[in-house]
C-alpha cells in the first residue's frame, strides 16, 4: 500500500480559497453583490448536474461536472475576462488563451501529476469546445448570466452597452449543447428586448 | 423521443442562487469577509474531487463530488447553522434536522420527480453519515473551515469562545473519513494551541 501524503492535494484546495475573490460582472439574482467565480462554478457544476438529460447528445454527467468545478480555476492567476471584451477579436481570444494556459499548469501542476493532467486536460477540453460535454457546460455557462441579467433588468447589458445582435451571437452556441436551453435563451432575450433592457 | 419542458430543471437553478446570500461563520483565507454556503459548495465538491485517493474506504467519487454540491442547499430555507450550537445537544439537533428535512422536500420537490428523489436521498445519506462517501464528504466539510480557521489567526474560535476540547470532539470525526486528513487536521490543532488561537 502506498504512503499518502496530503501536501500535494491540500496546497491545491488551500489555493483553491482565492477564486472566491475574482469578481465576474453578473449581479447576483437579488441585485445586491456582484457574483465571484467560486460561486458560479457552484452554480454551474449544480446546474449541469440536474440538467443533464437536456443535453442534445448523451453527456458523460461527472465528466461535466468535473469540467464544471474546474473550468474557471484559471482566473486565480489571469482574472475574469468579459466574454464581450474577446469575442470575435482573435488577438485578444489569443491572448486570452495564452494567458489561462499558464495559469492551468501552475493551478493544476500543484496536484499530483496523474490527478493533475487529468484536471488539466479538462479545463482543455472546456476551452477547445469539442466534446459533448464541453457543449453542454458551456451552454449552461452562458444561459446563468442570461438568467441573472434578466432577473435584474438588464444590468450588465445596460452597464456595458450590449447590444441584441451581440447577444444572439456570443449566447446561440447554447444551441450547440441544447436545443431545449436555447429555446428558452431565446424567450429569454425576446423578453429583455420587449422590457427594453436591450436595445 | 420524449419531449422536454426544461420548466423544473431550471425552477431548481434559479432557486439555487440564494444560496449565494447564505453566510457562514468561517472567514476567506485573506481575512476579507465572511464566506458563504454557494462558495464553500463549490470548494468542497472541489477539494473532494482532488482528495478523493486520502478516503479511508474506496468511494464513488461521482456520488461523492454530488453530495458535496448539495449538501447544504437546504440552507436557502433553514439558514447555516452553526456546528458548535447544536453538536452534542440532542433537542437542537432533532429541531435542525426537522427544519432541513422540510427544506429538502420543498427545494428538491422543485425537480422532475426521479432526479429530485435521487438529490434528496444523497443529502438525506449526509445528514445520517452512513457510507463511505458521506463519511469522506463530511471529513472535508469539517477541515476546510478548519484550515480557514488557523490562515485567520482562529478567527471564529475566538469571537465564538471555541475551547480546544470542542474543537477535537467534533473534529475528529475526520479520522472516520480519512486517517490522513486526521492526522494533517491534528497538526493545524496543534499549531493553533502553539499560537494562542485555542485555548
Amino acid at each position: 500500500m502506498k504512503t499518502l501524503h496530503p501536501t500535494a492535494h491540500l496546497a491545491f484546495v488551500i489555493e483553491m480559497d482565492r477564486l472566491k475573490g475574482v469578481l465576474r460582472k453578473t449581479l447576483l439574482h437579488d441585485g445586491s453583490r456582484l457574483e465571484n467565480s467560486a460561486e458560479h462554478s457552484w452554480h454551474l457544476a449544480t446546474a449541469v448536474l440536474v440538467c443533464a438529460e437536456l443535453a442534445n447528445e448523451p453527456i458523460d454527467v461527472t465528466k461535466a461536472v468535473k469540467m464544471a468545478l474546474v473550468h474557471d480555476v484559471v482566473e486565480i492567476d489571469s482574472g475574469d475576462i468579459f466574454i464581450y471584451d474577446y469575442a470575435g477579436n482573435k488577438d485578444a481570444a489569443a491572448e486570452k488563451y495564452q494567458r489561462e494556459s499558464k495559469a492551468a499548469q501552475r493551478l493544476f501542476g500543484l496536484l499530483p501529476q496523474e490527478l493533475g493532467e487529468e484536471l488539466r486536460q479538462l479545463w482543455e477540453a472546456y476551452e477547445k469546445m469539442d466534446t459533448p460535454e464541453a457543449k453542454f457546460v458551456y451552454a449552461l455557462d452562458r444561459l446563468l448570466p442570461l438568467i441573472a441579467n434578466c432577473k435584474n433588468n438588464g444590468h450588465s447589458w445596460k452597464k456595458h452597452g450590449i447590444s441584441l445582435d451581440r447577444v444572439i451571437k456570443h449566447n446561440r452556441k447554447i444551441d450547440d449543447g441544447s436545443h431545449v436551453l436555447w429555446d428558452y435563451a431565446e424567450q429569454l432575450i425576446a423578453e429583455g428586448v420587449r422590457q427594453g433592457q436591450l436595445s
